[in-house]
């Protein structure tokens, strides 16, 4: 199933998004948010909480399905072509030429405050940055809590899959070499459209895309992660509990902005849309 | 005044500590927790709340003083003799030698599930690091909602002090590259022992120590920093809003582990205590 987050009226309200995704059902208001659901979602029959009809999804304003309850786990450099353009940009403090593959994942957050839905305008903070760039992600949503958990285990602890857009402003990416304040600014998450429970994809084997007004700019499957969901999963476990609602960020294939020369940076108006085939497709304006 | 969260029986409250740190007063529960009292703190008169009479502080249990809503903010090579200590200790990814006083400062992230209190054992994680170090930080507690605060206007933002130990896995932060993973593990942020209001510091002329097991590791004052507090605010705060409860964790001195020659990391049963003049002591063992 996917479930979406979404304001009817002025209410807020977790829904069901049907089959070919033209409209959602709501859930009765007895959960407070997706994490809740997530956390009772195997005592929980949804179908038993159903109220009112469907609703077209052109009436409701979708909202970012998770609110996160910690940061936003975040891989980068881990698509091999990616890696390159990345080391090759100028952008990245301490590059070595030769060097572009990391021998271990490397590991950052963005804050709750980051997250955005889908339809929303990212905020392009010209008066700090003038380097926003997009980076289209999957990202896996945990379902059950785990620490040290084996790669073996690591799809039992997966809830779902959603988009999100690791929106990133690389001046300060580069000049404060921890990338955190480059990747943290309000609004640098889009995140959505839904989340699709994990029973609906194989999640090693899905098309990535990614367009800039209407430009493909970024295509890619997840087969092609240099450290796969299993080795990420564990790796990130380690000694370090995972929680329900977690989100993990996969990382971005090649065709960012900085992978041109010279960089193509988002402009106010540039409309960026993310999509994975069975998932769905996340758009956002910058201004 | 100074504010610290405990246990005693097994309720959690909210308490006020007497000025010779001797016993303490708690509030009744009309506070959720320690965020609620900073948001409400202007209007809230903690006085006409206290209930029961004062209990002497080795009766109760304290825990840490806030529980985050979203990861710490940290800071890293924020004091020159570290900075050099660390760029030249072989566990910095990318050090480069005449280079250790970085241009901006490097900023990363803790989850709030390393958060313990005062007396809480640290997890030395032995199965997947075996260089474990300390790092004695002043912290900073934002108490008023901001996004692009200026330098003057910082200190308006700021509503107490804690002490920090950003427990660190040094090998870890140096195969990752991004710190995060180096940072994060379960227990790695003692904090407390509890928050001493901004009205009660000079946050810039604080005397900061750190002993293992008794000998002094490390000595400082916080006018030494490279970065000093009103430059924090504003470079973290530049388009990402801070909200009450917020910690900022301002960096470490010279004296950790790795400034040894062997690296002195910790051991099964060491005792690391922080201190700060005006705010209190904060000791963990490590197990």
């Amino acid at each position: 199933m996917k479930f979406a987050c979404f304001v009817v009226g002025s209410r807020h309200r977790i829904g069901i998004v049907d089959i070919d995704a033209s409209s959602i059902r709501a859930l009765d208001p007895s959960l407070h948010d997706m994490i809740e659901l997530i956390e009772k979602y195997d005592e929980f029959d949804v179908l038993q909480h159903l109220e009112g009809p469907a609703i077209p999804l052109e009436q409701v304003k979708l909202v970012a399905p998770i609110n996160p309850r910690r940061n936003i786990f975040c891989v980068g450099k881990n698509y091999r072509a990616h890696a390159k353009e990345f080391s090759g940009s100028g952008y990245e403090a301490g590059a070595v030429k030769g060097a572009e593959i990391d021998e271990f994942p490397a590991v950052f957050t963005k804050p709750p405050s980051t997250v955005v839905g889908n339809g929303d305008t990212v905020d392009l903070h010209a008066h700090i940055t003038s380097a926003v760039d997009y980076e289209a992600e999957l990202a896996l949503i945990i379902g059950k809590t785990g620490r040290d958990i084996a790669p073996d285990d690591a799809y039992d602890h997966i809830w779902g899959y959603t988009l999100v857009n690791d929106v990133t402003a690389r001046d300060r990416q580069r000049d404060h070499k921890q990338w955190f304040l480059g990747k943290a600014l309000d609004t640098f998450c889009p995140m959505g459209p839904w989340i699709a429970t994990a029973d609906e994809l194989q999640a090693d084997n899905l098309e990535l895309q990614c367009w800039v007004n209407g430009e493909l700019r970024q295509q890619a499957n997840t087969r092609d992660l240099i450290f796969d969901i299993p080795t990420l999963v564990a790796t990130i476990s380690a000694g370090l509990t995972l929680q329900p609602g977690d989100v993990i960020a996969t990382g971005t294939p090649a065709g960012v902005g900085i992978g041109f020369n010279p960089p193509r940076f988002l402009k106010p108006g540039d409309e960026v849309s993310l999509s994975i085939a069975g998932i769905g497709t996340l758009s956002n304006r910058f201004e």
